[in-house]
């Protein structure tokens, strides 16, 4: 599984426990709907700077987001 | 401190755990010398996948490579 596949299940994962839909995510994170989309399907090979604003609006530490067996296998 | 300053630290930081120069590590991670010297440098956006080259060059699972003061203050 490539780590774009990853990344994105691991968002989904999260945005998903706390019960919010991609657009309220998005809002939150300040970015782009269909890039959270994309992003959510392993489809982007996305940016530090945008995983921190994903990260930050699931109030989720960095540690704790990698900290899944889909990145420790 | 930005995230890419971040990111470019704690990969000095875990280089110079292991030893190696800056051109070993862009050697074993295929990745340019002068891009790891930015990255190092926080100037540049790294991607995931980018990111993903290194962390595995550095032998170092991702939760650990973020399990670092510098992201989780």
């Amino acid at each position: 599984m490539s780590i774009k596949v990853k990344v994105g299940q691991r968002i989904k994962e999260l945005r998903n426990e706390i019960g919010i839909s991609q657009e309220a995510l998005a809002n939150k994170a300040e970015i782009d709907r269909t890039y959270v989309t994309d992003v959510e399907n392993g489809r982007r090979n996305i940016s530090i700077e945008n995983l921190e604003k994903l990260v930050n609006a699931l109030e989720i530490p960095f540690k704790d987001f990698f900290n899944s067996p889909n990145f420790n296998k």
